[in-house]
């Protein structure tokens, strides 16, 4: 049996839906994602100057391939409006997940390879 | 001390919220997940026939045991009406979780065992 | 090259918005956090005495450094309005996430150490 391709999860969180949207459209014409979900709103919370501040903020996850993963965290850093985005890389079990799905990750993201 | 059990997030996307609780409700009655969260809506974008398409989804996470996992995606897979579906196993570190939740899916997914 | 800060995701459940973003101000204040991210509702479903029960809950993620995810855990723990609440710590390949964003998850939680 062929070992399984491995994927990466990339959590991240932009100001408005419509540049997730964009930089999804942009990474799937680069090959470096096979897809991306864009969550509805979410509230972010965190400190700014020593206050704690609440801000509208929407989560999207970009899913790539293990070998792509820094690539498309490049890109998507190149891409954001903020100075430091939050790109979060999360672990893929590879046993657990579904087979094909990881093969369907693994052959979208070769043709930009 | 005894080692706690150790246990996977699954993370799944839907045509709709629907079908998503009817396998939580199908995995929960035969003992494969402890708890299922299905989130609201959200946008998934991908390519197909080589062009950029934008549909609606529905993310779901079910928690399992981690020696349950591969029954539960393969479940999650035989119910979910896409032919590929997104089952992506995220990895959980056990040290940091609670010890007291990990204890509860633990003996949720025993009774089926 | 100096070796990359590695940080945690912290899954969690809520039974509403209000003490999620409670707890998120306080582990804030105790450095114990950098962020949190608070999606919008959700739907959990698991058994309780038997019957397969829904809920709406919300689902939040704590964003903190590795070595501060335990105590991060125990505050959100005690916290909790639940007994047994969902704390899952969710592992994060630092490899392909942003460094820029290591080093300030970092940094935010170095305040209170």
């Amino acid at each position: 049996m062929a070992e399984r391709p491995s994927m990466c999860l990339l959590y991240t969180t932009w100001p408005a839906a419509a540049p997730a949207r964009e930089a999804a459209a942009a990474l799937l014409e680069e090959g470096l994602i096979a897809c991306a979900n864009i969550l509805s709103g979410s509230t972010s919370i965190y400190r700014w100057q020593g206050e704690v501040k609440e801000e509208g903020e929407i989560v999207a996850l970009f899913k790539t391939a293990a070998d792509r993963a820094e690539r498309a965290r490049d890109r998507l850093v190149a891409l954001h409006p903020y100075e430091e985005p939050c790109v979060i890389a999360l672990g893929v079990e590879t046993g657990a997940s579904a087979p094909g799905f990881l093969d369907w990750v693994e052959a979208e993201t070769r043709r930009g390879a």
